[in-house]
């Protein structure tokens, strides 16, 4: 009998579930039966997107829907009542739930959540409040709906349990760094896996031989140096603050710029609750800062296409920011690279920042074929480099949902032992 | 007749003071005539270092010099006593002094010290109060003591006008950055306006045509990527802070992460007067980070000789931070580069550093030659390439005071004329 799997994923805003059940045989690739998102939970009604087959429901209005529990729960509904989703027909038939959870702080890999390791996640929030709050929403409301399935939450930062220790050192008091556990983490990890992954069935080489500079592209922005399929280096840091700017994201900027932006900056936000403690500082370069803040809008594909002066302006700092990581990785991985990867919902579709980053590293060997990158990208795996370039570049279509799903098979034995 | 021209540099607990003269005929190079220094000025007794020709004293102590307005007026007495000293017998006989000044805000230049300017350069301390405080201290006394000279400022970041909007601009909200200045200024401009003029001269190559990716590696240290003899891009930020690590100082973190190091971050720190608002978190990150904070101790060069694990790391951190611009800094040069220049003390010493920064960047194409590398470095400039290298690699003895010096000879006009 095959078995169900739930990726879940909860933004601030949606939830996102995917469902998979297990394949037949040796195969370690879940199927995906279906997918659903609630969407503009702060922005109601929230609602409905899911897509079985050629079964898809786009745009319909929730009543009553105002959280991610009551996403989560609808969903749970509608799957079950689903007549086209046979093989989910009760909650009895999760067997497994995959939860992303941001900040993992020294978790080398996913855990199934019990008390315990609910707890830790939950002390780590601290570290990342804008970032774990919405997960564990979730991970309680599905441990009381579905009391009988494996928990496991997946972390964005256990990816970067391989970064050496100069690299996530911070020359700061190494007793106040140890004491309050500030070091580089990383995050976007579950999306960098998958990378390895693909690339390594796209290449035909195994993946603890693959170098790789990985740029994942959305929203939130970071760069991955991938040596042997292991990373040695990546832009976020102690959150997913510090690196590469984002949508309403600072990204790295001088450290003492906060207190000069404004007298509160350690102040709390309004944001923060009993639990939560979050700065002004941290929510005005978290949430105020980024390309919205410079041109007005979140959506980068409006950004590139623009030729006024603040959207050039977003468009050649991001472009700009990029390429200061892309070189020095490159000489890392010293000159030996597999492929240069743009993923993320930017480095898919955006060919004109694709095509701008490459031209920056022109001189190290990366080329585009410019037909290729034009092209819609349709495959988990493009390449659109030019024919005469010394070194692959590839889009990447990264399936974060894919990748839980896919641990669950890779670790069956650790989580069912357990 | 010749004219004095003094270049005065105050740091937290000393000053240096070299004396020139005006040359004769058409040179535009200043003849320096001697050299005092008063150090320890936080650490009594304070005591003097003077040359001149052969005449040397070291070490000497000094009763009842206690603050750089003492240690100036010291170091004034001693010249227009020395009897060696022909050219300066008098105060009146010094037409010019030049005071380097760390934060010069949108000054593209050096500027004469009249009202306006002293109280705009007041005004800037706010945004580098911990840099710029002594250089005014001593601006207020020569004003004092030499009212018939003229004072001009010489400003680390003026060297950095040239960097381009998508360099400079930080992605944050707009208003505020314009209200509140808030840019990348860059800083060390004076040693790398030495650099770009001292491998001019060694490379027989106009200025205006040099491309150099520049390392200043001292107590402070940034990097500078120099295209057709101007600042493109620099690691330095709004503040010193930014960037590369330093002695005590951190160079770029994750800018959340003084919010998780202290609940106090943007409460007053004990160094602020009525007129200086330094917060805690600048106060830690400026004077209680960096590499004493990881090894307890500001020599670098010892750090580079032990074994110590803490030393090693400390070692293999900053050699890691300095390869993050490198690389980058070549490809926005698209690898048309003159020169990797080493310069500031690690830059000049730190022979064990340069190997292990060069060999991080071999697969660009630069390679040192081990012996010319190991020997004293005796000239302005030396080249420690080896010969099968792409590109060379240099160590310049910067000179700040005579840069600072030959500015007042090539824009007399400018400052007779005011």
């Amino acid at each position: 009998m095959p078995e169900i799997i739930l990726s879940i994923n909860a933004g601030s805003s949606s939830v996102k579930i995917s469902v998979y059940k297990t394949p037949q045989g040796d195969s370690l690739v879940p199927i995906q039966l279906a997918e659903a998102t609630v969407e503009g939970l702060t922005a109601p009604p929230a609602k409905l997107k899911y897509e079985r087959g050629d079964e898809k429901i786009k745009g319909k209005e929730l009543d009553d829907v105002n959280s991610q529990e009551d996403g989560f729960r609808y969903i749970l509904d509608h799957l079950t009542n689903d007549q086209g989703l046979p093989e989910l027909n009760q909650k009895e038939d999760i067997h497994f739930t995959c939860h992303r959870v941001v900040h993992g702080g020294d978790y080398p890999r996913s855990q199934i959540i019990d008390k315990e390791t609910y707890h830790h996640i939950e002390e780590l929030s601290d570290l990342a409040p804008l970032h774990n709050a919405p997960a564990l929403t979730i991970v309680r409301a599905v441990a009381d709906a579905l009391p009988h399935a494996k928990n496991i939450a997946y972390f964005d930062s256990s990816f970067h349990n391989t970064l050496p220790d100069y690299v996530c050192t911070y020359p700061i008091d190494p007793e106040v760094a140890k004491k309050n556990k500030l070091r580089k983490y990383g995050f976007h990890g579950i999306s960098y896996s998958f990378i390895v992954n693909a690339v390594s069935a796209y290449l035909e080489k195994p993946a603890d031989q693959l170098n790789i500079i990985a740029l994942h592209l959305g929203s939130g922005a970071s760069a991955c140096c991938i040596k042997d399929g292991k990373s040695l280096d990546t832009t976020m840091g102690l959150t997913p603050l510090a690196g590469l700017p984002g949508a309403t994201r600072s990204g790295s900027i001088d450290p003492s710029l906060m207190f000069h932006y404004t007298h509160s900056a350690g102040k709390p936000s309004h944001a923060s609750t009993g639990k939560l403690h979050i700065t002004q500082a941290e929510e005005i370069l978290n949430k105020q800062s980024g390309w919205k803040s410079l041109t007005g809008t979140t959506d980068f594909g409006k950004i590139s296409a623009s030729d006024r002066r603040e959207d050039v302006l977003a468009f050649d700092i991001f472009v700009d920011r990029i390429l200061n990581y892309v070189a020095p990785y490159f000489t890392k991985l010293d000159g030996q690279v597999d492929a240069l990867v743009f993923a993320g919902g930017i480095g898919e579709k955006g060919s004109k920042l694709r095509q701008a980053v490459v031209r920056g590293v022109k001189c190290l060997g990366f080329a585009l074929d410019e037909k290729r990158n034009d092209a819609a990208v349709e495959d988990v795996v493009t390449d659109i480099s030019s024919d005469s370039a010394r070194y692959k570049t590839l889009v990447v279509q990264t399936d974060e949902q894919l990748e839980m799903a896919r641990g669950v098979l890779a670790d069956k034995d650790r989580f069912v032992g357990k």
